[in-house]
C-alpha cells in the first residue's frame, strides 16, 4: 500500500490513504478485461493521453497555485470539425466563430463543399469534402450533423476509434447503436455527447441525467416531434383537412417532402428510445416501440377533443414495468387534458415530462428543433467536453445488460371513431371494447369514449372488422392524463 | 518545452504537445498570484490532495486498462455529513441509506440531536450535536440544511476552509455570500453545490449552466415561491380573503408562522439573485432587488385578472441591461397571461423560464419545495461531486468583477386599483400614469389598465396621493407577457 510519510506535512494537513486497496471493486469497469486484451496501439494511445493530462495538470497546478484546476484552464482549445454544413452546422459554426472559450473550429466537411462555402468563416478553417480529413490529428472533436444512419454511424465509429470525441444530433444512430458507440468511446478514452439528439435546444439529457441524478425515474412522456405538433395545432385551430395542413407545412419547410418519419412516429420513436435509456436506465430496441400515425385524423376528431376538454398531441411515453424488467412504451396520437404539460406546447415546441419516485413530476419545455436551438445543445456538449465535465456523458447510457423488451401500454380509456354506428359498437363490445360515453356524430359514424382497454385490443378488433368496409374503426386515441 | 520522443510511440499515436507555453493565459486563474502568497499549509494540502488523485488515477488506470476513468470508479465512497436533520435532511438520509453508489452517510448533526434520532438510520452513522465533529477528517462533504445566514454561513466557510466540499439548499447564504464561498472553495480544492437552493427539485441550475452553456441568456423569469403561489391559486379559485387563505396555509404547514419572508418577496429575491449570477452571469446584491408584497390583494383584483384573461402570480424577473452593465430585476405580484408558462404552475409548483439569444425560450417546471424533491437536488449535487463532474459547480458563479447594479424594470402596462374613483384617475394622470382601459369597479374605486409606465412611477404618485386617505392607489400589478 502506498502511504504518505505524515511527517512531511504541516500540521492540520491529513494525507489521505488512496492506495489500490481503497479502490471500490464494485465500481470497476466491467469491460476492463476485454480492454486489457485490446490492441497495443490503443493502450499506448490512452497512456500518452493520460500522461499528457497529468503533465499538463502538474504544470498548470504550479502556474495557478491552487488545487482546483479545470481542464478548460489547462488545455489549448478543443479543435472542432463540423461534419455536415446544413442549418445546424452553420449555426454551430457561427457560435464557435463568434468566440467560445476553450473551443476552436478548425474544419468543415460537406459533400460538394464548394457550394457550401460562406465568407463569414475565417480562412483558418479548412473546408473539405474528404471525410478522412476529419480524422486527422488536428481534430479533437467531431460534430456529426449529417443525420441518417449511413454513413453517419460509420463516421462516428471511425472518430471514436481514433480517440476523438463525438458530439451528435443523430437520434437514429444514438437510438440504434448508442451502446456500441459508448463502448467504443470508453475503450478509446473519448467522449460522446448527444444532447442535441432529443428535443433540440431543451437540455433534457443533462437535466434528467445530472440534475435528477438523485432520483429514480419511472416514466418519461413527451411531445417530441415538432412537425406533428405543428400540424395538429393547425388542424385544431382551423377547419382544414390533414392534407391541406401537411401541404402547407411542406411549403413552409416545417415538414419533409417525405413526411413519413415524422407523421408515422419513427422520429419520436428514436428519441423515446434514447430517453428510456437515459431516464429509465433501460435500453430498448427502438423499432420495437409501437408507432401509430397521425394520418387519418379528421376535423371531427378535433371537435370531439374540444368536447372532451382535451387536445390531440403526438405523445411518446415510456414507463418502467413495475417489479420487473421491460418498458411499456408507445408513440402516437393521443388526447391530452388541456391543462396538462403535454397540451401546453404550441407549434414546433417540444416538452419532456418525467416522473420520479422522489422528485415528483418535472417538465422541460422549449424549442425542439431549428438551427440555433439545436446548435446550443451541440455547443453545450462541446463545452462539457472542453471543461472535462463530460464523464457523465460517457456514462449516460446503461452499458451493462441486454436491451429491455417493450411491452404494451396498460389499459386506458380511448376516444374512438368508427364507421357503422350502432353495428360497430355492438361488434366492438364482442371484442371487449366497451363504450362508456357516446359523443355526437354525423352520418352513420360512431364517436365514443371507451372503458379502459389497450390500443392493441382495439386494433385487433379492427382487423376483424375490416372484412366489412361499412363497419370499421377509423381512429382510436388513448386518453392520456 | 516538454516534448515526447515520437519514436517511443507506435504508428498512429500522435503525442500531443502540452508544454507550459500551450496553456492559454486568458484562462489563468485571476486569483493565482494571491493564492501563491497564501499560507504554506494551504498549498501543501492542495499538493497532497493533487498527488493522491494522480496516484489513484495511475493505479486505477492500470486496473481498468482504459483511458477513461471516472472518479466514482476510483474513489472510496464520499463520506457525507448532514447538518440539520429536518424534512430535507431526513429525505437525504433516506436516499443515502437506501444506497447510492459512491456516497456514504457517516454523520448527522442537529441541535439536541437526541430528539432527532430515528431507528432507520444504521448504527454506522454517528449522531452529534457538536458541530466540530462535522469538520473531522472522516467527512468529505458537508450537506448544509440548517437554513438562515447564521450560523450556516460560518459553518460552510469552516467546511470549505478545511477542503471539504459543501452542498447546500441555503438560498440566503448563496445569494449574499456566494462569491466568497466560491473563492474559498477554489482556494481549498473543494466543491460547492447549490442546486437545491433554487426551485427545489427542478434541475434549473444545472440546466441553465450546463445544458444551456452554449447559449447566452438575456432574461430569467420565475414563479419561485410555493407559499405565494398556493395562496394566490386559492384566492383565484375561491372567494375568500387573503387573511383566511393565509391562516389556512399556516394551519396546513404551507406557510411559516412569520410569513413575511415568503409574502413580501425576500425568499424569491434571494433565489432571483442566484439565477441572475448563474444564468445572466451577472451577480447582484440580493437586497437591492425591489420586492413588492402580495399582501393587500383582494377578491376584486382576481376578478379583474379573470376579466383580462390573466392570472396573478408572484413573479421574479431579471434581465440583462442591453449594451451595458446592470440587471433589471423585480419581485412581486404581477398579472400573467393564462397561456403563459408563469400561469401554468399550480399550488407549490415552481417554474423558471429563460430566454436565450440562440435557443429561444426554455422552461423548467416542477416541485419547488418539499423534502423529497429538494433532497433529489442535494443528492444530484453529491453525485456530481462523487463522479468528479463538479468542476462546473465551482464555476457556477462569475467570480470576477464586482456586483452589477440593479435597475428599475422598463415601462409596462399595469393593472391598478385605487380609492377615489375619477379623482384618483385625474391625479394619477398628473403623475404621468395614464389609463388605457377602465374596468368595472364597485363603490368609489378605480380599476384600470394603464399605458406602459414603471411600477416606481406609480409608487411615487402613490406617495403623494397618500396625503389624502380617500384618494390612494391600493394595488399596482404589472401586466407581464
Amino acid at each position: 500500500m502506498l502511504r504518505h510519510d505524515a511527517g512531511l506535512y504541516p500540521p492540520g494537513v491529513e494525507p489521505r490513504d488512496w492506495g489500490p486497496d481503497d479502490v471500490d471493486e464494485r465500481h470497476q469497469d466491467p469491460h476492463a478485461s476485454a480492454d486489457l486484451q485490446g490492441d497495443v496501439a490503443k493502450i499506448f494511445r490512452a497512456i500518452t493521453k493520460f500522461e499528457a493530462i497529468i503533465r499538463k495538470r502538474v504544470v498548470a497546478f504550479f502556474l495557478s497555485g491552487a488545487g482546483v484546476i479545470t481542464n478548460s484552464e489547462l488545455m489549448t482549445p478543443l479543435r472542432v470539425a463540423i461534419v455536415g454544413f446544413g442549418t445546424v452546422g452553420r449555426s454551430v459554426a457561427r457560435i464557435l466563430i463568434h468566440g467560445v472559450s476553450g473551443l476552436r473550429l478548425t474544419r468543415v466537411f460537406n459533400r460538394n463543399v464548394n457550394r457550401k462555402r460562406v465568407d463569414w468563416v475565417p480562412a483558418s478553417v479548412s473546408w473539405t469534402e474528404t471525410i478522412d480529413d476529419v480524422f486527422s490529428p488536428d481534430v479533437d472533436v467531431v460534430v456529426e450533423l449529417v443525420g441518417g444512419t449511413d454513413p453517419a454511424f460509420e463516421w462516428m465509429r471511425r472518430a471514436l476509434s481514433k480517440g476523438k470525441s463525438v458530439v451528435t444530433a443523430n437520434k437514429q444512430v444514438m437510438a440504434r447503436h448508442g451502446l456500441e458507440l459508448f463502448e467504443l468511446a470508453r475503450a478509446n478514452g473519448a467522449q460522446l455527447g448527444f444532447e442535441a439528439s432529443v428535443a433540440g435546444g431543451i437540455p433534457v439529457i443533462r437535466g434528467i441525467q445530472e440534475g435528477l441524478g438523485g432520483d429514480e425515474l419511472i416514466r418519461v412522456q413527451g411531445v417530441l416531434n415538432g412537425t406533428c405538433n405543428y400540424i395538429l395545432s393547425e388542424m385544431a385551430s382551423s377547419v382544414v383537412s390533414f392534407e391541406t395542413v401537411l401541404a402547407d407545412a411542406q411549403a413552409r419547410g416545417y415538414a419533409e417532402a417525405d413526411p413519413a418519419v415524422d407523421l408515422d412516429g419513427f422520429d419520436a420513436q428514436a428519441k423515446l428510445a434514447i430517453l428510456s435509456a437515459v431516464g429509465l436506465r433501460r435500453r430498448v430496441e427502438p423499432t420495437t416501440i409501437p408507432c401509430r400515425s397521425i394520418r387519418g385524423l379528421v376535423t371531427a376528431d378535433f371537435d370531439a377533443a374540444r368536447e372532451l376538454g382535451r387536445a390531440i398531441r403526438q405523445v411518446s411515453v415510456a414507463e418502467r414495468v413495475k417489479n420487473g424488467s421491460g418498458v411499456r412504451a408507445a408513440v402516437g396520437p393521443a388526447m391530452v387534458r388541456l391543462d396538462s404539460r403535454l397540451a401546453q406546447v404550441a407549434g414546433s415546441e417540444n416538452v419532456v415530462v418525467v416522473d420520479g419516485v422522489r422528485g415528483g413530476q418535472t417538465a422541460f419545455v422549449g424549442q425542439g428543433a431549428g438551427g440555433d436551438p439545436t446548435a446550443v445543445a451541440v455547443v453545450s456538449d462541446l463545452l462539457a467536453i472542453a471543461s472535462g465535465n463530460s464523464r457523465m456523458i460517457t456514462h449516460a447510457f446503461p452499458v451493462v445488460g441486454s436491451d429491455h423488451r417493450v411491452v404494451e401500454m396498460g389499459a386506458q380509456p380511448h376516444y374512438l371513431r368508427a364507421a357503422g354506428g350502432d353495428e360497430a359498437e355492438r361488434r366492438l363490445t364482442e371484442f371487449g371494447v366497451v363504450g362508456a360515453q357516446r359523443l355526437d356524430a354525423v352520418d352513420n359514424e360512431l364517436l365514443m369514449v371507451t372503458d379502459p382497454c389497450t390500443t392493441e385490443a382495439i386494433e385487433k378488433s379492427m382487423n376483424k372488422l375490416t372484412n366489412d368496409e361499412a363497419v370499421r374503426v377509423l381512429a382510436a386515441l388513448p386518453l392520456v392524463d
